[in-house]
């Protein structure tokens, strides 16, 4: 079975002729400020988790990854679709450690080039054998209306003083785990897997991906700028409502919990001054050691979900050995 | 067969039940920033074009509309959520006389709310019989990158000094007709319709769908503010490229092109002064009557479409009854 570089260097060979001609898709010479920005936006890298998860399922559940490869490449063009448009609701100036899309050109161009990418996205991911169109056309459209549920509870919250843990990991499944649990199902579903060997890979994908992102949100405090590959204390100095914040809130007593929301919520503080004040307080509550048991929780979930799910014991090992090297991170 | 009004009322019944129980499509409770906007601008009423010649295309092609409600509703649901990204882009107010969403609650609920309809639309649109999943996803991916194209050019030509007429057209087909005539493809693929039928009412539409929006240029300077239902003038104030503007330009001499350009792009003007000031240009460059001549033509053209279409002779006259009475407007 193929590593993760193996698989990666497979999509991102395709990724990248792209819109060209002799490539699945190919785009139209114009108009050039619709077409610049996307491909703009999908050449700027990552570790392509999504389409590389929905190849790997293919594969493991004994399909062949070239039926897999168009509807890869559709989520992730519709994934960038999504940071294109959180990108101009977040006023993000740089992604990647590149411009936005909405910096370097403009938030109308943004807007549009985002909308012909969920557009594309739609063509692409249904671009398989037909009897599967149907299948993934409904995995698809729930989950494109799911991550839209997401982005929009994440605005919400933060207008609201407090969210439960509970309304937290709502929010992250609708905003970031579904498209990991539905690009695995995808892939999957086109191997011609049993619908419990779906459910299940499905449900570990939904698992690895709450792991993922409570560990984005631990790593955004403790984390190391070099590994993390983002700046350290961003979400405090943004007053983000993080799972740490939420988990401190959680459990500090009312006076705590008091202090904890003046510092947290006041703008005025020099970055670091806050930032230390803050990781001060999340250590004497010992909200790291509880967000880290959290992760735990959610990886160790992650893999009993495999145990009973029909896949070969082989298909697990090689599943869950990729799914560490792309998902688990250190501190 | 049914009239216009059967249909409308149809359509307007499925429509109003949307997102609630017992409806072909429900929304959940929450989030209430996402579904309230999604409702507000589904219920801005309008005459209701594209989902009722889908309906229309379905019947005299011989099929029950009640195979291509869902479609109907997902086409108009499409067509709601471009509005929605379009105001935002163009800093729009006020749609059929009622705040726009990004005017009553903002920009990001906007383009959230807009991205959500986009994916309820891909759901609903392909609601039918599975064997018509595939062909009407294929339109309907096609019509929407093509759509965002058409906006892009429409954004580009604001930042152009001339736009040759060949170049409009293909700018308010990809924009506003190609919706149409897909509306018009799919109804008749519901029906069964040959594939030389579905051809020629695309055809059909496509004439239509740029005789209407000439048309609405026509009148945006020529119109009477009743029956048009917009502000008259509101294209010259705005310097909008409009077919009037350009067809004026490419007739004028070169001094009267440039007395036009100066006087057309001249914000500093009290509007009605300006406005008479172009008006006087483009009626002493008979550009009115020949934007007339273009809006006939692409409405006879339209009707040769159904000659030879396979359509029963009762069936060519029932649809060129409707259209008539939806789409020929009086000055």
């Amino acid at each position: 079975m193929k590593s993760y570089k193996e698989l990666l260097d497979y999509f991102n060979s395709e990724l990248s002729v792209l819109g060209s001609e002799g490539s699945v898709c190919t785009f139209p010479s114009e108009p050039d400020n619709l077409y610049k920005p996307i491909i703009y936006a999908l050449n700027q890298g990552g570790k392509r988790l999504r389409p590389i998860l929905l190849l790997l399922s293919c594969e493991i559940n004994g399909g062949n990854i070239k039926d897999a490869i168009c509807p890869a490449l559709g989520i992730e063009i519709f994934h960038n679709f999504t940071l294109l448009h959180d990108d101009i609701m977040d006023n993000a100036t740089v992604r990647r450690n590149k411009p936005t899309v909405c910096n370097k050109w403009n938030n109308n161009i943004a807007i549009l080039a985002g909308d012909t990418m969920f557009a594309l996205a739609i063509t692409l991911v249904t671009n398989t054998k037909s009897e599967f169109v149907k299948p993934i056309l409904d995995i698809f459209s729930q989950t494109s209306v799911k991550v839209c549920e997401g982005q929009q509870f994440d605005m919400d919250f933060e207008n609201e003083k407090f969210v439960s843990i509970d309304k937290y990991i709502d929010m992250i499944y609708l905003k970031t785990a579904i498209v990991i649990s539905s690009a695995l199902k995808i892939g999957a579903l086109i191997a011609g897997a049993s619908v419990k060997t779906q459910n299940a890979i499905a449900e570990y994908g939904k698992n690895i991906g709450l792991a993922f992102q409570i560990m984005d949100d631990y790593l955004d405090t403790y984390g190391n700028t070099e590994t993390f590959g983002k700046t350290i204390g961003n979400d405090i100095s943004c007053c983000k409502k993080t799972f740490l914040y939420l988990k401190a809130l959680e459990v500090a007593d009312t006076d705590t919990r008091s202090i904890l929301t003046t510092i947290y919520n006041d703008c005025s503080l020099p970055p670091a001054t806050k930032t230390k004040k803050v990781v001060d307080i999340f250590n004497s509550l010992n909200a790291n050691n509880i967000t880290l048991e959290y992760v735990d929780y959610y990886y160790n979930k992650a893999d009993k979900c495999l145990n009973d799910s029909g896949l070969s014991p082989e298909a697990v090992d090689h599943l869950k050995e990729l799914g560490n090297s792309m998902f688990r991170r250190n501190c």
